[in-house]
């Protein structure tokens, strides 16, 4: 009896798993996550929220409830292995903001709601293949990101300290200053927004900011080199292994050739060596 | 009577092809597109316009209807085949676009009859080359360009629904919001202009767009290495078949050369063996 | 007697061209080039003006007189070849920049006399190699900067006709839309400065302004990889013709091992067939 | 007993050295900078500072002395060879900065103690490796830097010397002009906030701004390039090296098989020949 019931349980996981990756099924999705990006989008019209808005807002439950059901479902058939894919777990933070209470008074997590269309990444394959890319690239980053992280922390600090009391809209805590930093990094405003009005109380302030633009400018620049290099090393080296397996089939057929005639004379040369032994037998008689 | 009259028709298709491809004719045809250009230069001018207004007028009047011709000649000359070739289409949609009426209060219709100097590009064989070349980037571009259309879209979605009460200028409606983002994502004013305002009435703001800023400036760079590394790449690619062949020739002569030798030694041998078997001949005497 | 004066002439000519190509001579210039160019830069201090003026305008002449012997002196040497080194055409032409009449009023002549200091570029091998090779990169992206003026002069005629009645300063006559669609190109306040005011008047310009920035980024990036590519290919040539050779020379070097051998074969099987020979001659006998 | 006292200083001196080099030293080391980190970020906190700011003084304080003390053992161990690593003078200058009067009014100096977190980046040895990198850079950059530099300084005296009198804010010395230049060449405002106000006065302005702005940013596009194609050629030229003893070995390896088979047929030849020695000796007798 119990074991035909964990049988008869592994079959329904079975058939559950059968079921969430069947084409037909991924294909429903997809097609309910474009329809509800599409809502969505329709909701940020005030007129058509006027008209249809609880229409929208049906429709955005109901897919609510599809997304829940398929996560569920996908989590009784591949239980803790689902955990195991990155991508599940992406689905599962972007289905589970959607049902974070939204009361009108919270705009900010309204909003939120809308992440779940970013579910188009982790469905469509293509679109999963350029952010793995995207994502693959992060590693060969991490100790230029880990320097230009201590680089905007000493600075902030020291912005902090140095123009914090003067200017405390943009340097007042640290992280105003970081946030400027990184205006400042990008060259957004840097001279007429924030350095000139700091150089007025602070001639010397350039020779804080100029080094700061410099530093984070080359760092960038470095980090966009190794990536650059990094990728197009894995590219060559895939065309080399190749390359090299062509050379090799050249050399190989050319010594062949040789080879081959070689072998011929080392047969004729076998034979006139027997026939001299015959010779010599010959003589001997 | 009727073989003759298709015969004729088709002794005229061809003289008016020929006609087409001549190279006076499409000489001709690119000194009047670079004359209008020049005219339609001019035209800007409030004085000349004043002054021999009414000659530049009539001047478009004749280069417009020389283009209408050479459009139905070519027409004539290709049929259907006609619209195999993207530049014929080009060439029909801008001078198309010289036909739409004219008013003075249609301004804006009024520069689109410029777009017709555009043929510079289809004409001149060179330009036509830069332009092609710019177009075959395309494809290998499309995954990550649909990616930072799924994330423009959802961020932008995100925008109307959090900011756009409060900031209808900038986050409003759903184009307004992908307008701003574009600005945010050239790196335009995004703090001082966009952000610091949206953050005095949101003070979490930051994380919607600093994030919206890292993600596409990481997207972008990934897509021009992307491009950097296919083109350098197929580059290499010709470069390594041209090294590939040298090397083959090179592998080739040299084992030619000890093949010669054996080959050689294989006369001596089978010279030999003929001997022996002469001697032998002579023995069994 | 005439060819005594000629040949006096030659030997002068060879004199002076010796004189002017002598290390302690162009050391000279460098330094005074130099001394000048640090002259230059006092002179823009108000109160070194006001003490030392005199000394700094009277210096500034003779640099000037200095200059003008030195050109003076190589065109006697080298007569018109003087002017197939195009850095003696740019040494003329900032020299003579400095002789232009040089008044109070005119501010802007003042400052070209500057520009002599540049002689640095040309007197330095060093930075004469890192010009050329800036200069070097110019024929490649030929054909691609013809496109992008292409595409500005059509788009700052369409802006003029468009724009120009309601934005005048901006747009109101060709060179002014040619300047703002520069500006516009390097991303600088496009959008809050320029496009977002127009589109106050013209709610569509951003269809017009949009699309202009996506072509002259794409076009700036291909110019950058086509730049890039060629640098790279012409590097990685370098490499591969290095790389052939070795490779020559290992399959040379290895072919003459198994040569050698089957040389040293040929010898033992020639040796062999005399043997067999007189042995033949003995059963002849 | 000199000897031994010289024996002894020895000895202690080892005995330090070993202490300073000791893994457990090292990383308490690494953990005050990061403590120090944390602590002088906590200061930019009025609130922390006010509650706690007596506690974070002290603890900086002992800091300073565990850093003073750690390179005066340093410096003892290592005597003169100290200076030799370019890190121990890097730690020295950031220690000493902490070391300068620190008085209220003096907010400029009490920033600057916060560079002494920057050690994070000469202790960590992956930080080390990712500074080097980009240290090594510099040199391949070295003409391009100095050509950059002449072009900034030549254009800043004929700036100052043009624009100074009108606009003394942007252009009155040579250090603000150089000042300006450098947000021009970021593209910062250059033109509303600069450009187009100079031409209200100086209307031929763009004739000097739009040349500096294409001629360092094609120069910075230059040293880019310059800078990749050398990080590419060096990985690329290890790979060139892997990949050519791969192809030795192979073609020594087939060349091999090549030449064991002539020798076996040298070997069988040379046999042949005894034999017909023996045969011809036979016949002899």
């Amino acid at each position: 009896m119990l074991d035909t019931g964990i049988e008869k349980s592994e079959t329904l996981r079975d058939t559950v798993r059968a079921f969430v990756e069947r084409k037909a099924v991924t294909n429903t999705i997809l097609g309910v996550i474009i329809f509800n990006a599409i809502t969505l989008g329709l909701s940020t019209s005030a007129s058509i929220q006027a008209s249809v808005g609880h229409l929208l807002t049906t429709f955005d439950s109901i897919v609510l409830g599809v997304f829940v059901a398929e996560l569920l479902l996908k989590f009784y058939a591949y239980r803790l292995s689902f955990f195991r894919n990155a991508w599940n777990i992406f689905d599962l933070v972007v289905v589970t903001l959607g049902l974070l209470p939204n009361r009108d008074g919270l705009s900010a997590l309204r909003g939120l709601r809308v992440i779940r269309a970013m579910r188009l990444l982790s469905v469509i394959p293509q679109m999963r293949a350029v952010v793995q890319a995207l994502l693959d690239a992060l590693p060969g980053m991490g100790a230029v990101i880990i320097m230009i992280s201590i680089v905007f922390y000493v600075f902030a600090v020291m912005a902090t300290l140095m123009y914090g009391p003067d200017f405390p809209e943009w340097f007042g805590t640290l992280g105003r200053s970081l946030y400027s930093l990184f205006q400042i990094m990008t060259l957004e405003s840097w001279s007429m927004g924030i350095v000139r009005p700091v150089m007025e109380t602070h001639p010397t302030a350039w020779l804080f900011f100029v080094p700061f633009i410099v530093i984070t400018a080359f760092s960038v620049l470095n980090l966009f080199i190794g990536l650059l290099v990094n990728t197009m090393q894995s590219a060559v080296e895939d065309e080399s292994v190749e390359e090299f397996s062509h050379l090799r089939e050249l050399v190989r057929s050319e010594t062949d050739i040789v080879d081959d005639r070689v072998k011929e004379l080392l047969v004729e040369v076998k034979a006139l060596r027997r026939e001299v032994a015959e010779l010599k037998g010959q003589g001997d008689d």
